[in-house]
């Protein structure tokens, strides 16, 4: 399978590869080196305010493709679940004001003690369920990410494309609820192109990183696309063979490595792998 | 499901479990508690040679469940990979020598610099296909073992027992292979009993350990059953509806934790787990 070079207008990269920057100095260095889209971080957000978040963006002429993460609906007490559901409808609606197409949204894990990944499943089932609603109002879709299975129970309890297919054939509400992928989770399922086959029109994100060999923490240690073990080209042609034609968004959580180097080397080196590897 | 508790019989304890003890002092600890079921780890093997070793199994009453790992073979030069299928009828001798029922395989990982897990599934498969008459011949089951999906492309290429089973489908010589299950490896699965009922009398072993919720390392931090967010005795239950009813081997790789503690007092907390979690 061949597939074709990605021009710099599909490059997106998530804010959270620049956890050194605030939230302005992420925005503009993406701006600087010719890269347009971008994918918000919540806790960067909350630094500075919406209103602030939104003249940022546009005096950089930056679209958003995404407010991550949102979900996190496992709590099993009333008072806690209905406590995130309000969370969630506040991220919706600054998912609209962002000009996002979607909020991406993870399950939540297990509670403490808790060792049931079914029971803990069909609760955040029935908190996207309360979500249709409110997204459908404001037009924001809600692109369900699967996570790796090495933080199952700590973020996500659905791990895998077939999980999250699942989870979607049971909302039953495809206006509303999509995927996004990230292949940092799922690149080691050799089932993994048949499922995206399966998801067809329902794929919304694509998130890019690599695996490392010898990686050394289960949540911040990935690598640059070309460091590690992923064919992250391979899996977007799967992906656009699927119906995708959106933007590869590189988002890297790197804590003792990229997030210590200088946001332009870091920009400027995912702009040139966009060449090779993505 | 109600599933009955775990008579000490089906007890086993794999010998990885005592890094801190030789080969001999392993195997006398878990006598001196009433279990008498193990799995040899090569490593230790190695140190004393193989008649030393069934000396001292024989000495203690000991019944070897499998030898441990073999495989390995995605090598891709056919000098190394021929090295690796000398190595594994090697292995496959010895575990009869050592009265095992299997020889527990594992497909090995990535080469340096390569991306393509399918390729490396495939050289897999066909160095397997060649152990198919050395173990007949021998009357040694060789078991597949899934791992986590966090050491996929440097240990193995099989993440989920779905993959494992598509393996067994294209190797096609059931009297011969079958399945290894660690619940660590594979407790995120949501698909993990439907896998299980598909896999029936190829369920050969059952490994136990716990996911800890915060995870140190990806190979060496595995919990004390009971510790952790796996359901041990639920998954047992769903290997024994498909027919299983053979040991719980447990299996825990600690390098900060278990493996710093007397060897006693590790075997006891599992004997005394036994009742409450396995």
């Amino acid at each position: 399978m061949t597939v074709s070079d990605l021009p710099i207008e599909r490059l997106s990269i998530h804010q959270v590869t620049l956890m050194q920057c605030d939230f302005r100095e992420s925005i503009e260095c993406f701006a600087r080196h010719g890269v347009h889209q971008t994918a918000i971080w919540r806790d960067k957000l909350n630094e500075i305010g919406l209103d602030e978040a939104v003249r940022i963006l546009q005096d950089n002429d930056m679209t958003v493709n995404a407010l991550c993460p949102g979900g996190l609906l496992t709590e099993i007490d009333d008072k806690s679940f209905n406590a995130a559901l309000d969370l969630n409808r506040r991220w919706i609606d600054q998912s609209a004001a962002l000009g996002a197409d979607s909020l991406v949204i993870i399950t939540g894990g297990l509670a403490d003690g808790e060792t049931n990944l079914a029971a803990a499943r069909d609760r955040a089932l029935e908190g996207f369920f309360r979500l249709i609603d409110p997204a459908r109002a404001v037009g924001i879709r809600l692109a369900v990410e699967p996570l790796h299975p090495m933080v199952c129970g700590g973020r996500s309890v659905i791990s895998t494309v077939a999980n999250a297919l699942d989870l979607l054939d049971d909302l039953g509400a495809d206006d509303v609820f999509g995927l996004a992928v990230d292949s940092y989770a799922v690149w080691w399922d050799l089932a993994l192109s048949d499922q995206l086959a399966r998801a067809g029109a329902r794929l919304l994100h694509f998130h890019a990183s690599d695996w490392l060999r010898d990686t050394k923490d289960v949540r911040f240690d990935r690598g640059m696309p070309g460091d590690g073990m992923i064919d992250n080209r391979q899996i977007r042609g799967w992906m656009e063979k699927a119906g995708f034609s959106g933007p590869v968004e590189v988002e890297i959580f790197s804590r003792d490595h990229w997030w210590q180097h200088p946001a332009d080397e870091v920009v400027r080196t995912i702009v040139d792998r966009r060449a090779t590897h993505l």
